[in-house]
């Protein structure tokens, strides 16, 4: 049977897809899996993606770091925040790193009932159309959006990651051709083209303003990650 | 106060938008907003939406038409089904025509909590552009898209009014960018460009196939239409 792949515009849209059988992608470009990607690749043995604050702060063993945002900045009592910049090898090596965020964490466990739960962002595009590629799976590209609102960052990685899959999958999908015309719409420079956002613009007054530029920095933790009992792991 | 306008690119996002005191334009290209467009320019005294096909066959009068489909196909028992070219002048004018289709009518529906409901189609983007630029409310596009999913057809709509109302109105939104960007991708034939997507693909399969680029025929039916009281009247 063909394999096909679909696109989720938004955690709203999830409904009308059916993961049964299915590899989700969950796509969270500003920040949780660009930053999920970073620590994987970075040494860390696992990350722990939980969906509250509350719950993160049970992870008191030295194992674990604690980490995670709340509308875009740290959240209190945590170890870090949410930027792929924080996690060097020294600090998170052998460490396991229990985060949570506001969007992307959540579209991890609202996506139990596929097959297989991968984490996409620029940092491991290469590697994860390898993956794709090679899988007999049918494929749910699922951005997280901010707030439920569908945004341009995690569209674009879409678009990306479906294109990319034009010789092995098919689609039947407006979504799909509309993120596609975003990579379009995109070149030559999707860093630039991303600073129109309303996430990046949000992200410029909270004076995050280099993520933008970072996460878009393609192929630079080339991991695949897969949700594996409770643990996000680099397979 | 500065004037906003918004985009909801399918009903279920519906949720995430404040309705209250603002203009909406419920857009259903293919075809319920479009045939109501044409039904008004050619002549008809008012169309009423209906929900249900049964609710449709309760007006039994002689004042009354009876229109509308399922699934993109005339449901049984109607005099028309749900394109623009069934509506001559000759044999609509001065009656009511009672309309139910599949998505855009819903949409009408779920938009009660506005201000004002208007329609909006290619057919009458001018006039509906000038009107809304002259109108003190700020404005909510709202895609009826197709069962619930992000459709090409109508959200590039969307980025036309939208586009046409920068020096009037703001936004802090990627799905007005997202839009926007569509237009300048639909470039130079905004007609060729829809034939991929899947809606226009689901007409070819039904034999409709001359609809898409009749629905593209811009400001082809200059009519502003409003919704008031149970009917959708030109104003």
């Amino acid at each position: 049977m063909s394999r096909t792949v679909e696109i989720v515009l938004s955690p709203l849209l999830l409904p009308l897809v059916d993961l049964k059988g299915k590899t989700v992608v969950v796509i969270d470009i500003l920040r949780a899996t660009s930053t999920i990607c970073a620590i994987l690749d970075n040494g860390a043995k696992a990350v722990v993606p939980v969906v509250s604050v509350e719950d993160a702060l049970t992870y008191t063993s030295d194992d674990y770091l604690v980490a995670g945002e709340r509308n875009g900045e740290k959240a209190k009592g945590f170890d870090f925040g949410n930027s792929p910049t924080e996690y060097s090898h020294s600090v998170i090596q052998n460490k396991q790193v229990v985060l949570t965020t506001t969007n992307g964490t959540k579209c991890i466990h609202a996506s139990l009932a596929a097959d297989e739960i991968l984490v996409g962002s620029f940092f491991n595009l290469d590697v994860i159309t390898y993956y794709l590629r090679n899988s007999e799976n049918s494929i749910v590209l699922f951005c997280s959006g901010w707030k439920d609102r569908v945004n341009l960052e995690d569209t674009l990685f879409a678009g990306y990651v479906a294109n990319n899959l034009r010789d092995t999958h098919s689609w039947d999908s407006d979504e799909v051709e509309l993120a596609i015309d975003l990579v379009k719409q995109s070149q030559p420079d999707p860093a630039s083209f991303l600073k129109k956002a309303s996430h990046a613009q949000r992200f410029e007054r909270l004076g995050n303003h280099g993520d933008l530029s970072v996460c878009m920095q393609f192929n630079a933790h080339p991991v695949v990650v897969q949700y594996n009992e409770g643990k996000l792991l680099s397979i």
